[in-house]
């Protein structure tokens, strides 16, 4: 990560003045550190050294923001209780504070002010890259991101069109994780399996519906049913409550994420039905909340943090001129804990 | 928040080349989204209008960086477990994003390497301001903030030394909200009361440790038991073991957060110890865990995102030159749950 130009003539100044690179530094950003009087020599010679990269010259040196991006398109509220996105950063933080690189993040209200903030950091070089999360099925950032010809690393499954695009993508297999949980859930006798989805507008939400479907399908298993809800606690708990008043009441139900199949422990007590004696309850996500509720929670588990650093990596790679990778993380595994039982008899 | 010299002269290059802002910025930023024939007519303009700010005239034209800096100090892996400060982060944006303020995030190590970073990104005008959270009770990022004169706002009660300073402060009053739970535990007839702390590093830990010191001795009890612990889970438990092993095992527990507090549950349930019958637990930090486990647990609730806007607010007053402010927030108030009540007869 050098910035070859700009550096070396910084060094004859420091080298001509007497000073050391840092002095020179202060002075020309005009910060505090160097005497008035070191500033105006340190200037002087700058001048006369000719340390004033003409236009040209900066638009075709590449130099580095030494930042990438992460625009995260959510209200604030909601990027709060969301147990993701703090361990996704602690994971390309880990990756980019070896490398010396900040991360700059913008949280906006939906996809068309994530696009003018992507548009704005890119123009005025605050960024040298970019890191795309919460896919939607139809995303409007992806064009822009092809037409401004911004390294982008996506949180999503490969593209058709990477070839002929900046856009790196970092993934897991979601159907494979899908597929083991129904699996393991047929194995141990259950028949009725329901789902209670996130927000159907992601692009994962829609993968894990599909898996979910094709591994029901592929047991023989009739159409299960499904409840799409906005990942919260509220909805989960107002999902849960409406599966368990069916006739055909679930013996198990999968849950899209931590918070929600928490919830569901709460529903089933207020209704008196035991977990798992009464109704298994497995949840898409794997965190602290799950290791500590009573029975503890079967999760799929997976490493964000991994994530996070894996993504940062090859964005990385990508703005030192690397072509777009894809890179496949390892598939979510099913953590047994004591949520998940045989189906009661009957 | 303008940057009205280079604006200005933009917008003159826009006009004499008959093309739009946006083009003039991607031809001199060396973006895509130009034709070569348009960049080079613009270069040219550019040239000829004399839009190159001389060094001199940067560094005394204070141009932003619009950004402020947030350099927590902390392993990556310790910052994936803490919901703090992705609801203080979710804080910051929402004030620094109505003001198209972006957040430059850096996690390191340790208070020296924090102390690197700030020196950098201030040199490099990357930031311009600074938030700072975790303060030591001997910080040594404060010398250094007071040497540079960075704009900072301190997560951190007033400073004697804030009037010479350029350091704001954002805080709560610990002592109060202590107190509260102390004079609460003790109406319902709790005598032996234990604390389970945070990290002694830090500063509100202390504060903590003192406040409780004096509550009890202001209700005229004994000198209670203390324990420190880094905040996890595991050294929650063995903390919690620990007192209630004891021959005067208390009666009821404060805990430094919610992730404690829950992990105390488990060490009751597994000890046979029922809460709150025999054991009241009240956490340090109100989340969603203290909603979702059973019994729900009573606990200090404060607006952690509230917190984080009014600190963005702070520094952004102070970056437009206003003086360093101390914003005391509300007090956290105790919230009960089902976690506490009477100590057992005996």
């Amino acid at each position: 990560m050098n910035r070859p130009a700009k550096r070396a003539t910084i060094a004859e100044i420091a080298a001509r003045a007497g000073v050391s690179i840092g002095a020179v530094s202060y002075a020309l950003n005009g910060r505090p550190g160097v005497s008035e009087q070191t500033r105006k020599r340190i200037l002087e010679i700058a001048d006369e050294l000719g340390w004033r990269p003409s236009l040209a010259a900066r638009s075709l040196s590449g130099a580095r923001a030494h930042s990438v991006g992460l625009i995260i398109a959510r209200t604030a509220d909601t990027l709060g209780v969301e147990p993701f996105y703090m361990r996704f950063i602690a994971g390309l933080e880990r990756e980019l504070s070896e490398q010396r690189v900040a991360l700059l993040l913008q949280v906006v209200e939906d996809h068309d002010a994530a696009i003018e903030a992507m548009r704005l950091a890119w123009a005025e070089r605050r960024i040298d890259g970019i890191v795309v999360t919460d896919l939607w099925t139809e995303d409007t950032r992806i064009p822009v991101l092809t037409e401004l010809r911004i390294p982008a690393v996506l949180a999503s499954q490969p593209r058709p069109d990477a070839p002929t695009t900046r856009l790196g993508t970092v993934w897991k297999d979601e159907a494979a994780a899908v597929d083991a949980s129904v699996d393991y859930l047929v194995a141990l006798g259950h028949r009725t399996i329901a789902r209670v989805a996130g927000l159907p507008t992601l692009e994962h939400t829609q993968l894990r519906i599909v898996a979910f479907r094709e591994a029901m399908a592929r047991q023989g298993l009739p159409e299960p049913p499904i409840i799409e809800t906005d990942y919260s606690a509220e909805e989960g708990a107002q999902a849960t409550r409406t599966l368990l008043s069916r006739r055909d009441r679930p013996t198990a139900i999968l849950y899209d994420n931590d918070v929600m199949a928490v919830a569901a422990l709460n529903v089933a007590q207020e209704m008196g039905i035991s977990v798992p004696g009464d109704l298994s309850i497995a949840a898409g996500d794997d965190s602290q909340l799950c290791v500590l509720v009573r029975p503890g929670l079967t999760a799929l588990s997976w490493d964000i943090q991994a994530y996070g650093r894996n993504t940062a990596r090859v964005l990385l790679e990508m703005i030192e001129g690397g072509p777009p990778r894809s890179f496949q993380q390892s598939t979510a595994r099913l953590l047994v804990r004591a949520s998940t039982g045989p189906p009661p008899r009957g």
